[in-house]
């Protein structure tokens, strides 16, 4: 076996799949969203990741794949240690595909990222068990995630309103819940929030709150407040969301928000990094981490950070950004072996198109708001290469290069600004 | 390959092997150590692990065992579980095979660590690769341990001088080191300290700095010293040692001490549970942590410590008590996948009769002061059957049934007192 576990190539495969225009603080969702699909290949099989696709990011996954051959695919610290050697003399900036909303701290986890999964899938493979059996075992079979809302416009400007149409004000918020979770059944509620001023979006929470008693609830400004605003939502919300997500921005901002405030307060801004662990302690910044293994440097890194989260009494949650498949299987496989995930993972999902992938279909299954553990060796999916060639085609024909929701969204409304806080 | 997987038996053996009357801040080691042999069987292969053989130990091991028939060897969080659910009643203490000199702290670790390591063994013979490679690769292939010397009578009483013979005053500790660094070429010295007053043993230091220039010195009272006689000794001992290992008791001693101390002061004895970790951090109070994966929950958990000490700039090494084999395997795949692990390890193997051990001979090769990292599969060590009957059997005969170098001292010296700190 350990002949066929050497790496023969590593092909990466940039895609684009439709996006919806949903708002945010720093501006609006392009018509398509970028990823990069990774295939690591040995003499017998492939293991897939799945990354961001911006172009910097690439390049930065393009000068590391060529190094990774001959090696094993059981040997991760020496890939990490490749992606931390490659980065020495990288001076671009940004490449995060998330808009400017996360730092660039810690470029080397980011880029190792879809190499250890796409390692794990293969080694789940060649050992014939699940990804999640890698890391110890599931806890759940099912894994929870939460309908994550979005402001949007009814459609992309010029095109005809998209399944979802417009939700601007509470009641298109709920409108846009009811048709989600009639469809996934999910049982918590994500809005993200920084695009109107706070009291509307407080408006907005206190109808989902009448509208689905009981739901589990989040608001996330990605930042957007001053720390003062921030306390001002919290009191509004007391007793009504089971946390604050990224109010205001840094970690000096989330500590001086969580002496005040009555519920956790949540990040995936403020603490996005090992390095930015020890300063976030330090102050009591943040109650609830949102782990995300595409920038927490894959599967076995989160669950270190899991770990972490344990050991300090922190809680844990899960992030994410616009993905394919690739992503939600490892998602998955990673809450299903974390006992300490304690809230519904977030997902993009529902805003994909249902006919744009690059796994073959069925693997995946949703089942009362979650996502049943897939049982097959590794992720447990196939890639499809004919989706994925037609998402590359989609990619190349597209010309987006990077996600840069506030130049799309100053196209409509050229007084737009990204700064935050803003309220 | 998933029906092989599951956990048919497990079977636990406690075994003694002889040991030499190495003097400690507690007593001295009685004539023979005791450990518990671990092997977790499935239809077509064994895993092995290896702890404490104290009988309140080996009955939390035999309570948990019988649980597990049946659970996949990849499903240690099930099993990790289990020992903590097993201990929920337990209101027993000790039975930690130290000599009271490591706290009782997260013994649901301690129970879990050989069920743990026998699987990970087990994970990698079927999956035809060493452990080292299911805990992300080996970034060395030699581990490189300390030359761990004693002061010690020559023999047991009432019986000949064993091949060390006595050491008692700085020649003698400088003559034991040359022996044991003679045959296996040890490149680090590691005093074990806590038996005469301070100076004598800063004296030893200062010999061993003068025979051995340039090799890395250690020194460990474990604790026997007041903050102020620490401070002293860390004075005197001032660009000679690369580290002081617990020279006053618990967190707050050892972080008034490191106020002052030049050297970084490393622990086993402050530090040996996750929830040490926080308070120890807040206070500065080591900054080296010497990880031992028989308490701190097996080898993954152990890469858990790694990764939280390289996030918080915390230096990584190496703890060992008397041990055979087995446990030599784990420590060397562990420390072989450890990148930031800083120093040579400790280990108590050269006080071990060569004959007396329970796996077969040959799997473990001493190079330059270190153990090759294995390469067969799993451990990449067998079971020797005959030598674990004739171990099991001294067991038995020689009526030990818990470790206890005090009581075994005060035989002698009738009012030796073990309480710390001493001086």
């Amino acid at each position: 076996m350990s002949q066929s576990a050497k790496i023969r190539d590593v092909v990466i495969t940039p895609v684009a799949f439709h996006d919806m225009p949903l708002l945010n603080s720093v501006g609006v969702h392009e018509p398509y969203a970028l990823r990069s699909i990774i295939e690591v290949v040995t003499d017998d099989a492939y293991g897939l990741g799945e990354s961001y696709g911006d172009s910097t990011h690439l390049e930065r996954l393009q000068k590391v794949a060529p190094k990774l051959k001959g090696l094993s695919i059981h040997d991760t610290n020496a890939i990490l240690n490749i992606c931390v050697q490659s980065l020495v003399d990288d001076t671009t900036t940004g490449g995060d595909g998330m808009a400017g909303m996360v730092t660039t701290a810690s470029v080397a986890d980011k880029v190792f990222s879809p190499f250890e999964v796409a390692c794990l899938d293969l080694q789940g493979k060649l050992a014939g068990i699940p990804v999640c059996d890698l890391l110890g075992g599931r806890v759940r079979n099912n894994v929870q995630y939460s309908a994550y809302l979005f402001y949007k416009w009814g459609g992309h400007p010029g095109q005809p309103d998209d399944e979802y149409g417009e939700a601007l004000d509470p009641a298109g918020v709920v409108k846009q819940a009811k048709k989600i979770i009639d469809e996934y059944g999910f049982k918590a509620i994500k809005l993200k929030g920084g695009v109107f001023p706070p009291a509307q979006e407080v408006e907005a929470i206190k109808a989902l709150h009448s509208a689905f008693p009981g739901l589990p609830l989040r608001l996330d400004p990605n930042a957007a407040w001053t720390v003062e605003t921030s306390k001002w939502v919290a009191k509004e919300l007391t007793g009504m969301v089971e946390y604050l997500e990224d109010p205001a921005p840094e970690i000096e901002g989330m500590a001086a928000v969580a002496k005040e405030a009555s519920m956790p307060l949540a990040t995936n801004m403020a603490v996005v990094a090992f390095a930015h662990l020890p300063p976030s302690i330090l102050q009591g910044a943040v109650q609830v981490i949102l782990s995300d293994h595409h920038f927490w440097g894959g599967l076995r890194r989160s669950q270190t950070l899991a770990a972490i989260c344990a050991t300090w009494g922190i809680r844990l949650s899960m992030h994410s950004n616009s993905h394919l498949g690739i992503s939600l299987a490892a998602m998955t496989h990673l809450a299903s072996a974390t006992q300490n995930l304690d809230y519904a993972c977030d997902t993009h999902w529902p805003w994909k198109p249902r006919d744009e992938d690059v796994i073959v279909d069925g693997a995946l299954k949703w089942v009362d708001g979650g996502v049943d553990v897939p049982t097959a060796p590794g992720l447990g999916i196939e890639l499809d290469r004919e989706g994925l060639a037609r998402l590359h085609r989609q990619y190349l024909d597209c010309g987006l290069r990077k996600r840069d929701d506030t130049t799309y969204m100053r196209k409509f409304q050229p007084d737009f600004s990204p700064k935050i806080p803003k309220w």
